[in-house]
């Protein structure tokens, strides 16, 4: 009998649903609009319309298939608790509300869509983690047991996997590396501290870093023709690709850090592998190279030449419906 | 029928094995000196000698009871391959032998002890490790899935828990938290590299904290009247349960930097709590407050309110027996 399984992303702006078998074949999608539920009083009209969708992808099922689980990837979601805990961009209290306070903001999507499917399993993490069990299933880390998924995005997400399990630590928030400290006293974070490794690594990240860098050194480079509010990662990654030197210079004080950073982390969970995933990492060798060379200077003698720094093998195309359908295959 | 499992804890100077039950009861204890058998070519003798030391205590088991397995807590240990993988301080190479790789110091206890022991399980894993272990089995981490375990010695070492199981690492050598970098360009450390953690928190970290401040500061202090050999950790101690002024500085400053390294670690692991052993951790609350408040202060915010600093509940005596029998009980 075929095993198939639904995976669900849930963005700020869609949510992308796929049935998809144990080889990443997808058998039908579907998606539709997150952000037409914006706040808080929609949350239920969400749920109605996720369920109805899904229905609808369990009705395109080939005959003799059977439905093995739902695995959602969201962000702020908890492994644990099934919940979408106070989410930066999911169903906020509307402006001019009476300030209620955040903690009511606990969404438990995994109940609510295990109602309407009695028996099928429902699991929930954060986009980083489904990206990391992607990476297992679909991917590049096929039976590796330890290894680091880092994304980068808006910022930087992490999800690690020791002894072959997920660390989703007690409280079910466990790998935020885009949240460890690398420079005290840096840059301001949008998580209210400075010097977090995502204010340097990420697609905002890079930004910063060119308009540093611009401001400090006096070489010509074409990125002083692009006003701040037009820049992307691309662009960066399109200027060094065509050598122009301040682009290479960005991603060599990229890669120091986080290659520094990566250092750290390998001394705590030793990993064979660290993948590199999203937008930026679409950079390819122009920031691994550097990054595996950082690494390979901070690391503890006892783990040099010894860990990998390799792109994400993951699909693009359907790359976030195959990291949340694979929460259930690692079940 | 009473289970009993035998702990063996090879220190650089002494080994120590003890009978012991589930609940930490010792039934007998036994040791050898460890520093009889320096050299590489007295490896076998060694061996030899822990082998008959063991069926000794075997011959000590009460009538009914028997032996679940051997627990050995070791430096330099791998969990994995059972054996300890050139130690810094055991069966080194004769000086003025002809100057052999280092690759050939493998030695393989885990095999060599199960080969005297037929059908008896032998694990082998690092100190830290094995005080983690202990503390879910004899301390105060019984029931907890996610922890960090810091050992206070010369050095800093760790032992990380997540989801209720030991992170080995790929390599089984993972847990570093003491080469985690803190100041780049820092103090000189012993792996070759600068500004690892255990450079400033550790027994040696903070006599070196003591000797900075001393030339940096001209507060008169009851630490001004100890050479520098004859320092250790309960001396600052004492000075500053006294109310000295500097050696409380020291341990202001020991603390800062043990919370910015265990707040990163916490965005790693999430755990719960992180339990403090060794010589360093007898200073209690005067390390603890202070620690508490620095990783409180650099926590991402979702973690905040969220981790003990505690001290370990291992019973003192038989500690380094007791976290070996518990790789045994943890299986």
């Amino acid at each position: 009998m075929k095993k198939l399984v639904i995976g669900v992303d849930i963005g700020g702006i869609n949510t992308v649903l796929g049935l998809v078998d144990r080889t990443g074949e997808v058998y039908a999608r579907s998606s539709f609009r997150t952000a037409e539920y914006p706040f808080f009083d929609d949350y239920s009209a969400y749920v109605e319309m996720l369920v109805r969708t899904l229905r609808e992808l369990c009705a395109a099922m080939p005959a003799g298939a059977v439905l093995s689980g739902i695995g959602i990837g969201a962000p702020n979601a908890n492994y644990h608790t099934g919940r979408i805990e106070r989410p930066v961009n999911l169903w906020k209290f509307r402006s001019g509300e009476p300030n209620p306070e955040e903690g009511r903001r606990f969404f438990s999507l995994c109940k609510e869509v295990g109602n309407s499917f009695p028996g099928i399993p429902v699991r929930i993490t954060n986009d980083a983690n489904a990206a990391a069990l992607g990476e297992i299933a679909y991917g590049n880390a096929g039976g590796m047991r330890d290894f680091i998924m880092v994304t980068l995005g808006t910022g930087l997400g992490s999800g690690f996997v020791a002894g072959g399990r997920m660390i989703y630590g007690h409280d079910g928030m466990a790998g935020e590396l885009g949240h460890v400290v690398v420079e005290p006293g840096g840059r301001q974070c949008g998580c209210g501290r400075r010097g977090c490794l995502e204010t340097y690594v990420s697609a905002t990240g890079i930004k910063r870093t060119v308009f540093e860098l611009m401001a400090r050194e006096t070489v010509p480079s074409v990125l002083r023709d692009v006003p701040y509010d037009k820049f992307d990662a691309r662009i960066i990654t399109e200027a060094a690709q065509k050598g122009d030197s301040l682009a290479l210079e960005v991603f060599r004080c990229t890669a120091e850090r986080l290659g520094r950073a990566l250092a750290n982390a390998v001394a705590i969970t030793s990993p064979e592998a660290v993948f590199f995933f999203g937008g930026l990492a679409q950079a390819g060798e122009l920031l691994l190279e550097p990054t595996r060379r950082y690494l390979e200077e901070n690391l503890l003698p006892v783990y040099r030449g010894n860990v990998k720094v390799l792109p994400s093998g993951i699909p693009a195309q359907n790359a976030a419906i195959l990291g949340a359908s694979a929460l259930i295959w690692n079940e």
